[in-house]
C-alpha cells in the first residue's frame, strides 16, 4: 500500500461541494470513482480542507491510499483520464512517507476570493467570481482587514452549522489587492470555521461600499457576534489555493 | 440619430461566431436583437473585426446607429439587461462624432492567444484556451516569431476561404511569453487575414515542441504556400482584445 498526495485543481460550479453526501455529485465522489475505474479499489481520499457547493480547488491537497503498485505520474494520468468529461484535474501525484496525512499534516491553508468590480455583466468568468456593480475602495477593504489578523473568537464570521469544536482561531495574513477590475481577498490561517472566508468577504465589500468604516469591521469582530456579520458572499468566488506541510511530513 | 461605439466582451464558446449567419446564433445578432428590445429599432451593427465560431472578445468594438435620444450609460445598462443571460457584455457605450466608423476608422487590432501548457487537464478554463500537454520553449517561440514582423505575403498562414483581395499585411508585432502554466501569443497589427492569428500560433507550437527550428518558420513564411503552415490552432484560445482608432476619429 502506498499512500500518494494529490494536487487537485477544480471547477466547483456543478458539484455540491467537495464532501460526498446525498444530496448531489461531489468533488471527493469523483476522484474515488476514477479511482476504482483506474485500480478497482475502492479509497476513501481525506482532503486538507472541505469546500461548499460552488466554490473551486487552484491547489487543493488530498491522500489516497492504493494497493496497486503503480507510480505517480501513472496514477495522476490514470485518474485524469477515468475523470474526464469532469472539470476536476490532478495536477500531481506524489507517493508520501508514512504519517502523511493531508489534513492533520497540514499546517496551512491559503484561500483567494475573487470580485468583479465594474458595471458590465461578467462572461465567461461568471461561474468562477462574485460581481460587485458598485465601485469598492480596495484600499479601506486592505486597512480594515488587518484588524481580523491575529487569535480571536471569530463567531461574528462563523456559519451557524459550522462543526468546529471552538470559535478561536488564528488569522495569519489577509490582504485586498485590484489589479484591473478584480478585487481579490488572500487569506491564510493555520485552519479556517465554515465560511469563514465568505463571511469576512462578505464584511470587507461593506467595507469597500463606504456602509461600514474600517473600524466598524473591529467592533463586529469584537462583538463575537453571527448577527453582527455582513452578508456572506456566494461561493462562486472563492478559491482553495494551497495546503502548507512541513518538511518532515512531506519525508 | 446617433452613432454609439460600443466596447464589447463575449465569451464565444457557444456561438457560430461573431456574424449573422444562417447556422447558428451569433455575437452580432444576440446585440442587435438586445437593442431591438430596448429602443424598438432594426439596427445592423458594425465590428472592428469578424471572430470565428469558439473565439471570444475581450475588448471588441462595434458601432450602432439609435434614432431614440438616450445617453450612452443608458444604453450600455439597458442592452446588457435586454443581453441576459448570454454571455455577452457591454463594457462602455460612448457617442461619437460623424465620420466614425468601428471597421474602416479602425488603425491597429490586437488578438492574444493563450495556452494551457501542462500535462493535466484544465478544469473552468477550458473553453478559454487551448491545452498543450508537452513542454513549450516559449523562448524559441517567441524567436521565431519575429520573422513574422514586418510587411509579407502571408498566403501560408491565410485560410483558403479568406476574402481578403490580397495575402499582403503587414504584422506591427508579435510576442511570445509564459506566465506559470499559460504560455501566451500576442499580436498586433493593422489588419489581419482570415485563420492568421490561429495559423501562427499553430506553426509557432510546432517551434515550441522542437519540431521545427525557428528557422523553418521563415522557410514557411517566405513559401507563401498554405501547405507549409503548421496545424491551425483551435478557435477557444484566441481572444480579440482591442481595436485602435486615431484620436481625431475619436471627436
Amino acid at each position: 500500500m502506498t499512500r500518494f498526495k494529490l494536487l487537485i485543481e477544480f471547477d466547483g460550479t456543478d458539484y455540491a461541494g467537495w464532501q460526498r453526501q446525498k444530496n448531489g455529485p461531489s468533488i471527493q465522489q469523483s476522484i474515488e470513482e476514477a479511482i476504482f475505474r483506474f485500480c478497482g479499489e475502492t479509497v476513501s481520499i481525506v482532503a486538507a480542507g472541505r469546500t461548499d457547493a460552488g466554490v473551486h480547488g487552484a491547489g487543493m491537497v488530498a491522500h489516497a491510499d492504493i494497493e496497486k503498485t503503480t507510480d505517480a505520474g501513472r496514477l495522476r494520468d490514470a485518474v485524469n483520464y477515468h475523470l474526464r468529461p469532469a472539470p476536476i484535474s490532478i495536477l500531481e501525484a506524489s507517493a508520501m512517507p508514512d504519517g502523511f496525512h493531508a489534513r492533520f499534516s497540514c499546517t496551512g491553508r491559503h484561500y483567494r476570493y475573487d470580485i468583479l468590480n465594474r458595471r458590465a455583466p461578467p462572461t465567461w468568468q461568471r461561474h468562477q467570481l462574485w460581481h460587485v456593480t458598485k465601485a469598492l475602495d480596495h484600499a479601506a477593504m486592505d486597512s480594515a482587514a488587518q484588524y481580523l489578523v491575529g487569535r480571536h473568537d471569530f463567531s461574528t464570521f462563523r456559519a451557524s452549522q459550522c462543526q468546529a469544536r471552538s470559535p478561536l482561531k488564528t488569522l495569519t495574513r489577509i490582504n485586498v489587492s485590484r489589479s484591473g477590475d478584480i478585487v481579490s481577498v488572500s487569506c491564510h490561517a493555520p485552519s479556517f470555521l465554515h465560511h469563514q472566508v465568505r463571511s469576512f468577504v462578505g464584511s470587507l465589500v461593506q467595507v469597500g461600499l463606504g456602509s461600514w468604516t474600517p473600524k466598524d469591521l473591529d467592533v463586529a469582530l469584537q462583538a463575537a457576534d453571527r448577527t453582527q456579520c455582513g452578508p456572506v458572499a456566494p461561493p462562486q468566488g472563492l478559491y482553495f489555493v494551497r495546503a502548507d506541510y512541513d518538511d518532515k511530513t512531506l519525508g
